[in-house]
């Protein structure tokens, strides 16, 4: 199996995501959709507001008749009625009137700005003194101003805050055309894991990537399908990962660290119908042993057995795929680094890139990344961490102070 | 009404968190605990591994024996049998000896150190030559390496991940006790709103806070509960807010931005049984007309109506008090913030915190914040905006290029 053995960069792989089809759409209301991404652009039917609307609480005023108003040389203006919320005043605010108006209110006819209420005071019934003037156009929220008809608010391929829940519903939109969460298989492999109900016996340890990968695969947004431990037998793992294959829109096989257990995991999934494998060993560490083939169509992945490994490899590679298959525009892709200064010189050899786990503190007004120490087998290394600083393939290492991003983990 | 409006510090307002109980604790599967907040303290009840275990597939061998090894003068070794994955050695490796392992094995009785097996050449079925020394305890982990029995492994009030479901699996954790998340009743007024599925007739508009608010609610660990649109009667509002604290574990009742509107929210909240309001008025913009009490306990919320003083006051102000209910210990609470440098002037009055809307991007390897323009009261401000940016009280703005720290929205 050694001329599989074809060792990739990182972003050549990454690359290769945009060879796979998205898991396709649906639709769904307004109010389940925190998170997921647009499959549609959504087009403003309306001018919204669709009218002139106060922002404070005050006087609906035309502004010309507040020029040059001031503490010492108040304007008087007549009161003309009361707005009332959510009603379309029946009278014009001509030169010299005002009429009374709360925030979110329309504004009359003639009226072109709102005068706080703190900057008048009212003289009797009919009459107020205004004390600042106002310019046309302030306090006031003009039609159309936060978005027009026609105009595209959010494109396809974004991720759905609050923020865009908040759009959504105020252009009436009670469901939302959304992708899919791919559906991820989940298989572990190895005669030396158990499931976590079991004591293991000695040199047996319990499943753990099972958990973490449905926690990493649920947390960029697909939907993680658990199809257990399959023990070190080829038809075992055949039937497992064809099963797989057919339910899942992506399918991950963690284990098979060793060598022996590599080779035999990748002629397993070479062996699939319509397996072509892609990818067999990426230049990064921890992760080199990677595997990506495609299978019928899928995103088929042999990833490290190390708990650790397998960690790093989903954050910095398998997750632009998932990215990818639920439809997210690389413009919506940002993932915010934190920049941070490295706490002691890290060594990192030339030729691959190196991921360093880092728990970060704040010292004098800046971040400050700490590599974890320990092997990097241990999976309280993962716990200790706050995130990933990459190291380039060019660079030999990293001096004291130098300055890195960190990316959470 | 006016005695209530004792505008209080931020500091002041989220320290008030303390005086409420968490929602209260629940068991549930190991597969649904990300993003929970663990209710018990995670104490390891073995040692993890509790063997010595090959990180390295190669030979496991005495380190001494190795001792001098180089390409020039290789160290010759007997092999003695394969380990096989997940069974306990039945033999002892003796000085000069050496055993094939695999990644995860279990290292035999004597052995203390695994050679990789690049690091070797096999002469026949036999004999090893090994070029490279090892020292005691390289390429492998030792019993308790990653946990020790008897360790707290996770703190109560943490927030689980991936890697620490992953923990709790390696510890056979099937359930794990965490906080309940703690349901939000979200309470929408003002007669110029329209539930999303109307067409607003003019000088109304669609409810947007019910649904961004929901999102805020869920991302900060909350289940939101919606109890839609009560119009301006103080009847009506009474019954569903009395309705709304009943349920709920908090409750937010977003509207009366107008000072009518906002006397007669705080004279209904006030009228609750059980109510004591505690602020009326926070000294940030926006967000200054904030009203919390408590009522029967819990904490009850009057937002302002403005869709994004809504949202600023919710990230600020409500978020701490959802995380203190659902059990996140503050050491846990820590938000990393994106280190960047303002785009341009920003003024800000003294006396109040300021929260500017920014936009983020990089340049020459920094990140820039640039304020996102437009009048406040316009939710496309929050959709063009990628966080937050916090100017304290005792500043009298910020200059173009000053470092600020951006909050992610």
């Amino acid at each position: 199996m050694k001329d599989f053995f074809k060792v990739m960069d990182i972003e050549a792989v990454t690359a290769l995501r945009a060879g796979f089809p998205t898991a396709g759409e649906e639709t769904v209301p307004v109010l389940e959709t925190l998170d997921r991404i647009l499959a549609e652009a959504i087009v403003s039917d309306i001018d919204l507001p669709d009218f002139r609307r106060a922002t404070m609480d005050g006087y609906a005023v035309r502004a010309g008749a507040t020029f040059g108003a001031s503490d010492g040389a108040p304007a008087c203006l007549t009161v003309r009625g009361t707005i009332r919320m959510g009603e379309v005043p029946g009278f014009a605010v001509g030169p010299g009137e005002a009429s009374r108006i709360s925030t979110g209110g329309m504004l009359p006819e003639g009226a072109d700005a709102v005068v706080m209420i703190e900057r008048t005071e009212s003289l009797d019934d009919t009459l107020i003194e205004v004390y600042k003037s106002v310019a046309p156009g302030e306090n006031v929220v003009e039609a159309g101003e936060d978005f027009r008809i026609g105009e595209t608010v959010l494109d396809r391929g974004r991720r759905i805050r609050p923020q865009e829940m908040g759009v959504l519903s105020a252009l009436g939109r009670e469901t939302v055309r959304v992708f899919r969460r791919p559906v991820v298989g989940i298989v572990s492999t190895g005669d030396e894991i158990v499931p976590i109900h079991q004591v293991p016996s000695q040199g047996r340890i319990r499943d753990i990537n099972t958990y973490s990968l449905a926690g990493w695969v649920r947390r960029a947004g697909g939907i993680p399908k658990i199809y257990g431990i399959v023990p070190d037998r080829p038809e075992a793992l055949l039937a497992t990962c064809r099963q797989a294959s057919a339910e899942s829109d992506m399918v991950l096989v963690s284990g098979g660290s060793s060598v022996g257990t590599r080779d035999f995991t990748i002629e397993t999934i070479a062996s699939l119908p319509r397996s072509e494998v892609l990818v067999h060993g990426v230049s990064i560490s921890p992760g080199k042993p990677t595997i990506l083939a495609r299978v019928d169509g899928k995103p088929f992945w042999g990833l490290p057995g190390h708990v650790t490994s397998a960690m790093v490899v989903f954050t910095v590679i398998v997750r632009p795929f998932i990215h990818h298959l639920s439809g997210l525009s690389e413009a919506s892709e940002t993932i915010w680094t934190i920049p941070a200064r490295i706490t002691r010189n890290l060594p990192s050899a030339q030729g691959r890139v190196d991921y360093v786990r880092v728990r970060l503190s704040r010292d004098q007004g800046e971040w400050r990344a700490s590599p974890v120490l320990g092997k990097s087998g241990l999976i309280h290394t993962m716990v200790k961490a706050d995130g990933l600083v990459r190291i380039d393939r060019d660079v030999e290492g990293l001096e004291k102070d130098a300055p890195v991003e960190v990316t959470p983990l």
